[in-house]
């Protein structure tokens, strides 16, 4: 297919050492760099790279994955490949809003409800939400959206049964924030945070629209209300290819 | 080998859907979690594992990788594989020290300088050192150990002429605290952090000890002096199964 015309062909160094999937990768990278692909979009098919660059689909696809290893693109699973925009600076901080914080950003937040069950607390989560073993609360499965892209998934504990009903709350609103004022809860602020980083599991990875195997960042909070009492408890889950977390002290 | 009469030899459950290198793996993971198997400690070789459970060393090293996965063993280029201690909790805050945090967790703490160059200020260290653009700086490569194990690894800018020399005191007492008092910096207090995670590259995971496509935190920070004068900026590579940031606000 090489030199057939198409506009869009683009030349191919052989020989010398050059490796064809490196420079498609090459040549993708200079796209995503210069804002001819720009955040968010998707790129071509494979069968439209593998005709713009002359070579058969199994190179495209060694090229995109040489991307996505890099953390340039991500594959949507059966949605095509997309351009990462930017990672969002993500303050940590007393007051730490998933909402205001993309709004900032100019992006749109949006947080999904997944899963909600009233359980009883394991001993960290006990410990975390300064209630005794196995005391009732509830636990919210959730996944957090900037322009329609996941950044987080978490798991948050609520005492109950002071936040009863949270979970409808939280469905129909879409945000924390939100529905804690709607529970009558104006303000709540950080206790602590601890962060590690790992490689992501396939269920997590489908979940959040990333590669198997690239990395989350690990974040575990507590927060209280303006009375110090702790109402929440959150393991976090950032796309750490879309996320850098900032710390002012 | 199975049957042999060595005492140390443990039975597989053959057939019924048990893989022979996950039971290994689970019988590995319950010694170290019961602490037969220290932090720290060295594993018995691959002849010496596969005679234990009566399989091939390639079914030992399968089992021995999948516990890599799980960052619960490390292994040393051609020196085995070890068990991981637990993750060192390290408080990101303004008055943050390698060397007492890891003396306050009752381990022995060290940096190696690998290499030092004075080198012209790009763009990004020329902001964070508040300096012009290719302004002379002191650039230090450096590695953090605990206990021997290595915890980090981190570039660090200075600014010149203010820090000629610092490299050789820094060689000498294997502390950056140490190293800025024999400078006269007797305090200093760190301005902003951000942090981002990713896996090692070859070269990292090789200078890290660690396996390579595991985590790293990355982690971005600037140091200024009492005067506010900016003293330090580190870009610091953590070996994520070895450390947890905590973040005290």
């Amino acid at each position: 297919m090489n030199g057939s015309g198409d506009e869009r062909v683009t030349a191919l160094r052989r020989g010398e050492g050059w490796t064809a999937w490196r420079q498609i990768a090459d040549e993708l990278t200079a796209d995503i760099e210069a804002g001819r692909l720009a955040a968010g979009a998707q790129l071509p098919t494979e069968a439209a790279l593998a005709a713009r660059f002359g070579v058969n689909r199994h190179t495209v696809r060694r090229a995109l994955a040489g991307l996505s290893e890099r953390g340039l693109v991500r594959a949507a699973q059966g949605r095509g490949t997309f351009v990462e925009a930017p990672r969002l600076a993500y303050p940590i901080g007393r007051r730490t809003r998933f909402s205001e914080i993309v709004s900032q950003a100019g992006r749109e937040a949006w947080g999904d409800l997944l899963a909600a069950a009233a359980v009883p607390a394991d001993a960290a989560t006990a410990e975390a939400l300064d209630v005794a073993p196995g005391a009732p609360i509830l636990e919210l499965l959730t996944r957090h959206l900037a322009d329609g892209v996941p950044l987080s998934t978490a798991r948050t504990c609520l005492p109950l049964p002071r936040f009863s009903g949270f979970d409808r709350r939280y469905a129909d609103l879409g945000s924390l924030t939100r529905a804690y004022a709607a529970h009558g809860v104006a303000d709540y602020s950080r206790l602590a945070t601890r962060i590690g980083a790992r490689p992501a599991a396939a269920d997590e990875a489908a979940r959040l629209d990333m590669a198997p195997g690239r990395v989350l960042l690990a974040v575990t909070s507590v927060n209280v209300d303006p009375d110090g009492a702790r109402i929440q408890a959150t393991r976090s889950l950032f796309v750490a290819d879309r996320v850098e977390l900032v710390i002012e002290p």
